[in-house]
C-alpha cells in the first residue's frame, strides 16, 4: 500500500493572472477540464494506494475539499508556509515507520499514467531497501530552468544511485549533461519509507523535523483535517526538501522515467503542452487568429482577435488583461507583484 | 455668415472594436472627453456661423442628438449610404445659391483650431469669388494613405489654384512631392458657395444631384430633422466628391493649413496623436507596462499588464479584445469582419 502525499502549498504567481490568490495554478483548469489539483488526485488513486493526503495552507482548504469531489481525502493544514521539507516532515512525523509515502506535486502534469505507475512500483522496491527515491525526468532538451540529476551505479534495473544532484544550469552545462545522457530533470516527486526519511531528517534537518514533530503532536483534529499548532510549525526553518535532505544523504536513488511530464512553469510551459492549431495557436476559448502564428490564449469567456501576433500570450482573468511574448514569460512575476 | 455642413455618415471599422455599428468613429472619445463629433460641432461654431446641418444615416440620429447636448442642430437622414457627393448634394440641394457651406467630417482631430478658423477665412473670400475650396494640409511625412493635392498659381496670399489631385502615391513619389514642396493632403474638407457646387454638380455629376434634389423634395419633415426620400436618393450614383466634382471642374483652390489634423483613419494614428509616457506607451486607463515601449492601449475599465511588448495596440471593448503591432493598423479591417 502506497500513501500518496500531495503537496498543496503553492500559491505561485507563475501563471498570473489565472493563478492569484486562493485561486492558485493547482486548482486551475490549466489543460482541459479538471484542475491540475483533481489530475494529481486521479493519478495516485485505485489499487494499491490509500486515500491521498493532502498538505495545504489553510486559505486553500475550502478549493481542497471542493475539488476532492466527494473522494476520501485526508488534510494536513499548515498554518504557515515553510517549503517543501517542512510540509514533508508533516507527513512524515503522523505515519507509521513502513509507510511508503509518495510525494508530488499538485501542480504538475503527467500525461502517460501508466508510465508513472510502473515508475512508482520500480521505487517502491528500491524504497523498501532503504533508498530515498526522486523520480528523474528524462530531458528532450537542454533545459536550464530545472535541477539535473546525474546517474551513478546501476540499482538492477530498478534506477539508479544518485551521483550528484546539479543546480538550474547554464546551458553550456545542460546541452553538455543532454548530449552526455544518465541525467534526468529532479520534478519534486519521491517516494521512500517514512520510518527512513524521518530517519534522514533527524540526521539532515533536526529542527525542520523536530518542529513539524511538534505541530503534530499539538495539533488540532477537525474531521478528516489536522490543524498543525502553529507556534511549533512556525519554528520549522523553510527549506526545500532537496537542500534539506535528498543532496544531503547518501542513499538517495532515482528512478528515470518519460511521462509526459511538466511543471507548467510558464505560461510558455502551458504553450508547450497545450494543443495548437497548424499556425501553432492555442485557444481553448474564442480566438480569431489572423496571419498571426505560436501564439497562446487564454480568455475565458472572451474573444481575442490577433492580427500579425508571433508567439504571444494574451492571458485574461476578470478585468486584468496580460500582454507578453512567450519567451518573457518568466517575467510574468513583474506584472503579477504589481498588480496582485 | 457660414454654415457648416458636418458628414456623420461613416460607420467605419477602421478602428474596431471600439468603433462598429452605431456606436460608430465620430461618436467615440478617442482622444479624450469628448467624441470626435461633439469636438467637430465645437470647432465651427459662434460668430459667423450658422446652426450646424448634420447629415447622418437614421442609425445614427439617436447618437447624434445626445452628442449635441442641447446645442441647435438641423439634421439631414440620408435614407442610404451613397459615399460624400450625394450627402453633400443633399445639403446643396436644402441651401439657397449663396451661403457659403463648410463642409467637414465629423471623425478628424484639428488641434489648432484657430489656424483652422484663420484658413476658413481665407476659404471664405476665394469661395465668394466662385472658387470651389479645398482645405490642404501641409504634410509632415511622406503618408502614403492619403490623396495629395499640388497647388498651381497663387490666389493672392489665400491660397492656390489646384494643379492636379494626385491618389494615394507610392512611397517614392511620396517622398518626391514632400522635397519638392508645393504639395498638400487631401482632408476632404470643403468650403463653397452652394449655388457655384449645384452648377459644378449639374455640370460634373448630374445624377447624383438630380436624385438628391428630389429626394429633397419629397423629404418627411420631422422636427429638425429632413428624413430625404428613399426611392429617390437610392436613384443617386455612390461617388465620392473628390472623383465626382473636385477633380473635374477647373476652377478649385486649395488653402494649405498646418493645424495639427488627423483623420484617426487606423490605431497606429491614433497613437501618433496620443499623449505617451516617456517609453512611448499610450493609454487613457488602467495600464502596467514593463519593460514594454510604443505601445498604444484602449481599454475602458480593465487593466492592461504588457511585458515585454514594442509597438502594440490592444484595444477591449466589451468581450472583445484585439491585439495587433500598430503598423499592422490597416488589418484590422480583418478582424472587423469575421467578429463584427
Amino acid at each position: 500500500m502506497i500513501q500518496p502525499v500531495i503537496l498543496c502549498g503553492g500559491a505561485g504567481t507563475r501563471l498570473w493572472p489565472a493563478s492569484r490568490g486562493a485561486r492558485a495554478k493547482q486548482f486551475l483548469d490549466i489543460v482541459g477540464e479538471d484542475s491540475l489539483f483533481a489530475r494529481t488526485l486521479d493519478r495516485a488513486a485505485g489499487p494499491g494506494f490509500a486515500a491521498p493526503l493532502v498538505v495545504c495552507g489553510a486559505a486553500h482548504v475550502d478549493m481542497v475539499r471542493q475539488q476532492s469531489r466527494g473522494r476520501r481525502i485526508r488534510l494536513i493544514v499548515e498554518p504557515a508556509a515553510r517549503n517543501t521539507a517542512a510540509a514533508i516532515a508533516l507527513a512524515v512525523a503522523s505515519a507509521t515507520d513502513d509507510t511508503l509515502l509518495l510525494v508530488m506535486p499538485s501542480d504538475h502534469i503527467i500525461a502517460d499514467v501508466p508510465a508513472f505507475r510502473a515508475a512508482i512500483t520500480k521505487a517502491a522496491d528500491l524504497a523498501r531497501d532503504s533508498w530515498l527515491v526522486t523520480f528523474g525526468i528524462t530531458p528532450d532538451r537542454p533545459d536550464t530552468g530545472f535541477g539535473y540529476i546525474a546517474s551513478g551505479v546501476a540499482l538492477g534495473d530498478a534506477g539508479y544511485a544518485v551521483a550528484r544532484f546539479v543546480e538550474k544550469p547554464p546551458l553550456a552545462e545542460a546541452e553538455a549533461m543532454l548530449r552526455q545522457g544518465g541525467h534526468s530533470w529532479n520534478a519534486g516527486i519521491f517516494l521512500f519509507e517514512a520510518g527512513r526519511m524521518r530517519e534522514a531528517m533527524l540526521a539532515h534537518c533536526p529542527a525542520i523535523y523536530r518542529a513539524a514533530e511538534a505541530a503534530t503532536a499539538n495539533a488540532v483534529h477537525d474531521g478528516d483535517a489536522v490543524l498543525a499548532a502553529r507556534e511549533q510549525f512556525e519554528q520549522a526553518p523553510a527549506d526545500s526538501i532537496d537542500y534539506a535532505v535528498m543532496e544531503k544523504d547518501d542513499r538517495v536513488a532515482v528512478v528515470p522515467v518519460s511521462m509526459g511530464w511538466s511543471d507548467l512553469g510558464s505560461w510558455q510551459a502551458v504553450h508547450a503542452i497545450a494543443g495548437c492549431d497548424e499556425a501553432g495557436n492555442a485557444c481553448t476559448d474564442d480566438l480569431f487568429a489572423y496571419d498571426s502564428r505560436g501564439c497562446f490564449v487564454r480568455a475565458p469567456g472572451k474573444r481575442v482577435s490577433l492580427v500579425g501576433m508571433e508567439n504571444v500570450a494574451v492571458i485574461v482573468d476578470g478585468d486584468d488583461i496580460l500582454v507578453m511574448p512567450l519567451d518573457r514569460s518568466q517575467d510574468v512575476r513583474a506584472a503579477a507583484s504589481a498588480r496582485g
